[in-house]
């Protein structure tokens, strides 16, 4: 990156240091950032610089939020005795979206991978088990329908069952609209073992 | 956006005006700048302030610098008396990153398009004229092989040619590499009236 000028070449290698931006991205967003109106720049760089700082995890439920606790666990309206488990605040935030979801949820920041040396005792399930000696009445396991997530599902599943809190895990199948033809053979099968009566 | 809490909001919303940042890209990367060292995530931020602040056009060639003369301009290695026209910066590196040109360059900031509305004054011409004035011996004229891009070299080369500076412009072909069966026939016919003799 020596072709540009200091500043320039240290912000094109800083950004290209982001998630899914590489170094013909970082060059694009470097010169649109330059050449963006100064007081939109200065409200940008204060926007990041004030999330990272004000963004905490919820004390509650763990999730990321700059009240704690997060609106949801603070919202009175919601079913607190209905605990959804999900992998990350980008998967609440999906849930969230449909709008349909009254109860309230738990974020564990992973999933078990031995793989990756994540073990238990690297997400947030001790702040799970605590919140069980509260009145809870389901404990809805969301994690993702890969590995690592049925891997998570099982082991909070064999940990909470002799507490007595009822352990359910979202339904694995054909997506809406998605055509059996496109359809891999393991989702197939899972639709097929979890047919409902009609 | 309201499934996140305020500042998230926030940030995902300022990501997602970025050049080729979707919705789901902001949310990924608001989340890992907020999940970064405070450290990093500072310096992110001043990055971002200070090129912002300190970049400025060369006041010889209309680069984007932070250091006017820009270090092309101001080298003496250089040869002064060749300059060669690019749309903008990057344009600029992709020549110097062959590490053979030896001249200066003029950067012009877009190109001349009557259906975007950009005429032959909201691109630095002006300056590249008055730069004439000084020992020029050639003029390349580098700006893309596209109907902009050409439209914006004839436009150069009948402005210039008058004063009697030499104007050349880069050869149009195959590209290094290419398949002749996959190359477009605009392509393909400019190759063939561009033949050298071997």
């Amino acid at each position: 990156m020596e072709y540009y000028s200091s500043q320039i070449s240290k912000l094109i290698e800083q950004l290209s240091r982001l998630p899914g931006i590489g170094a013909k991205s970082a060059q694009r967003l470097a010169f649109h950032l330059i050449n963006m109106p100064l007081c939109q720049v200065e409200e940008l760089s204060s926007t990041i610089l004030e999330a990272k700082k004000n963004v905490r995890y919820c004390s509650e439920c763990c999730t990321l939020t700059d009240s704690d606790p997060c609106p949801i666990c603070s919202n009175p309206k919601r079913d607190h005795s209905v605990i959804m488990v999900v992998e990350n605040t980008r998967d609440l935030a999906a849930y969230e979206k449909t709008g349909k979801y009254e109860g309230v949820y738990h974020v564990l920041h992973g999933a078990i991978s031995p793989l990756l040396g994540i073990g238990p005792g690297d997400i947030r399930l001790k702040e799970l088990i605590q919140r069980l000696q509260k009145d809870v009445r389901e404990l809805i396991i969301a994690t993702n329908s890969s590995l690592e997530g049925e891997t998570t599902a099982m082991y909070i599943s064999k940990l909470v069952k002799p507490t007595g809190v009822k352990v359910t895990r979202i339904a694995s199948g054909v997506p809406v609209g998605g055509d059996l033809e496109y359809i891999d053979e393991v989702t197939l099968l899972r639709a097929l073992e979890g047919r409902t009566e009609l």
